[in-house]
């Protein structure tokens, strides 16, 4: 039975045993000794008390043990309940070398011993968000009649262009043409939403960029929804669903989680009210052109920005949209970019500008990113040779447009992204369990 | 408004706007066309009955169109309802080319337009089915407590040795090291059910083998649970709860898919009836030794099977799978293999045997396949180079055995070959949207 589930339904006094993992354990005298046991299932450690002789010479931090016993009041403060046990067996004891001990371990120390963070507090929380949030994309998804489908991560197009991507070795061998890891799955998704109308893809993309930084990863999941018969509106609205819905059902289920989050990491204390605040009012809906105009305006009042050659056309630095971001305080959706600083696929409207949104946090950036794809064959083929997009492999997604295509929008969400922005966390290699990045690849 | 979601509040004579693809239309003069929409919500079309002069020179087949109008019921066989409109709207005609026409296509045929096959009402039942299932795994897993994880693709290990893995080219340049895809997340999900206790992972995983076969691809998802403090028994109840589970959540939200597949697919009239079957008993249980004494009964009674070498040590073929479950006419777990035909990790028995299981389905045969792991370092280690397998990226796996590992036990199961037996669909191919086998990567 794991703890949870037992403190959940636990009747006091009853005789029981539980398993779990030793986190630390105090010796008081011969006869008493109190154990913090976990088991992954709790965000808190429940303390056993051994009140018999336990031979504690073969105890270690990380020992796998049985204790038999039942649960009562705590008499003493810092839990409710304690464990009284009248037997403890050691199943598994844990070498002395153990790398997660009871002391306080720096991120980048546990970075290195990646395959065992689970089995420190912070990311077993981590991990229970983590566990929400992926019931809650499919449930968002599923609820609203979406169809969740598979975007193949072997490929032979590399969707945008300009990413750097990884390449199969001896793949003419295998599939007799050049064959990359998928950047994103907007393409099959599309080609999906034009026979299922609402589909949506959760799974790995890849990126080969050769950087290193607490913000990307050779490997992340990303959450790609598309929609035939949507617009950049209608797409706009379920960017703000989603997110909503997925905050609002985090912060029913993993109260004790952000609670932990909000005490334990370094400016985080407001982190439950942030998440609250975002549910309580519509997001901010402003153009690219607006959000360069109050660049502008603020420039002039004195305020120097790093990249001061603020005018359309310029892509928006960090500088940028935190200067958005906090200026309203409140997530900030930016549409109708400059057409030459966006993807070729995207719908171009009269006046240099695309049907594309970016949705910024506070303090976080960029979230998700999506547009209104261009509907017309002989216009996007244009748009992709004048963009200079490879087009040997992509002919049967241009052509989707002759095929009652009629119109169709979509958002790229990184499921680690949107994960640091509901714990708190700074660096996504905190994130993803396993991360690959440049130069790293261990476990 | 998706077609199904109208369906279901509908009013009738209610003035609403669906829209669609035309799948196929019948004129009946000047005044009388019959159109056949479907928005990919709906296992059967709708039957849009326009009375007033459309013109019709432009209407093709797969066209998208809005039709303005109300349903009633409909005074002819073939459906309860009908949808009649005042107005129809050609938003994007389809090229006279599209490849979907009305007639019956081969699978064949199809799977060189995989991209457009979600146009065929076929390819929408698959696709709904496999969205059931999808959202049953997460559902079975979270309601149980298990963490969802990611298992990393990018990995510089290949899990059992045996298989033929991808590489990633120049990957020295990017890791440091050579990098593989990963063909199996077993032993990153063991690393963390040490920290979670129970954990499962459903994403993609590959194989580089140069078989072209209706049951093999190079790309599949795997649905792969690991409990710590879990034993082979266990796992195999958990085996029976997951199938039953999805099996039941299908029967109870996919009937009318189900009986059109049933319907569809030659000697498929059984499939509800299959399907209902094996919720009503629980599955047979032998050994490997129990099996092969079956069968050496039977090929005493004059049984020839092709491979007659049979004896303790070999590999069960597909036709001595068949015939134990043609026996029982039920699913049937195999458990204690030979330690020789299975792999390094399974825990050793007294008697040449492994805790090992494989879940054999009858017509279908594997489904899934699972273990109790060896926990003990030095035994692990040992038998890992008896086997030959390479532990130069594997040292951070054996060596999890050292700290608090009692016991560890799943399973592996084939999403594709899972919605195959949920379907009676008998080419793999035909199961994934984006199929990638060996000579074969298109869209």
């Amino acid at each position: 039975m794991r703890i949870n589930h037992f403190l959940k339904i636990s009747e006091l006094n009853k005789k029981t045993q539980i398993k779990g993992w030793v986190k630390s354990f105090q010796v008081h005298g011969k006869d008493l000794i109190f154990i913090s046991l976990n088991d992954g299932s709790t965000c808190k450690d429940l303390q056993i008390v051994c009140k018999k002789g336990l031979d504690i010479s073969l105890l270690t931090v990380g020992s796998a043990i049985a204790a038999s016993g039942f649960l009562q009041k705590s008499p003493k403060g810092g839990q409710d309940v304690e464990f009284v046990a009248d037997e403890v067996v050691i199943l598994a004891s844990a070498d002395q070398k153990f790398p997660i001990q009871k002391k306080e371990h720096g991120f980048e120390f546990l970075r290195e011993v990646s395959h065992q963070r689970a089995r420190t507090r912070l990311f077993r929380v981590i991990n229970a968000v983590k566990n929400e949030v992926n019931y809650s994309i499919h449930e968002f998804f599923y609820s609203r009649g979406f169809i969740w489908i598979q975007a193949p991560i072997l490929t032979s197009n590399n969707c945008e262009g300009g990413s750097d991507v990884f390449e199969i070795k001896n793949s003419e061998n295998s599939f007799k043409k050049t064959t990359l890891l998928s950047v994103s799955g907007q393409f099959h998704a599309e080609a999906m939403a034009l026979g299922l109308k609402d589909v949506y893809t959760f799974g790995p993309t890849f990126r080969a960029e050769k950087s290193n930084t607490s913000q990307h990863l050779s490997e992340f999941w990303m959450i790609e929804p598309e929609c035939s018969f949507s617009n950049l509106d209608e797409n706009i609205n379920l960017m703000e669903d989603f997110l909503k819905f997925t905050v609002n059902r985090v912060l029913r289920n993993c109260h004790k989680e952000l609670k932990f989050l909000s005490d334990k990491l370094p400016n985080n204390e407001d982190l439950i009210s942030k998440l609250e605040n975002l549910l309580s009012e519509p997001f901010i809906r402003i153009s690219y052109r607006e959000a360069i105009d109050m660049l502008l305006k603020e420039q002039a009042r004195g305020t120097k920005f790093e990249n001061n050659d603020i005018k359309f056309g310029i892509d928006l630095a960090s500088e940028h949209e935190k200067y958005i971001t906090s200026k309203f305080k409140k997530a900030v959706f930016i549409t109708h970019y400059p057409r030459a600083i966006k993807a070729f696929y995207m719908k171009d409207c009269e006046d240099e500008t695309v049907l594309a949104v970016d949705l910024l946090m506070p303090d976080v950036g960029e979230l998700m990113g999506g547009s209104e794809r261009e509907s017309d064959f002989e216009k996007l083929k244009a748009k992709a040779e004048e963009f200079g997009i490879p087009l040997d492999h992509l002919n049967w997604y241009l052509e989707l447009r002759k095929y009652g295509y009629y119109s169709s929008a979509g958002f790229g969400c990184g499921y680690e992204r949107l994960i640091m922005y509901l714990t708190g966390m700074k660096n996504i290699k905190d994130i993803i369990n396993y991360p690959r990045s440049y130069g790293q690849l261990n476990f």
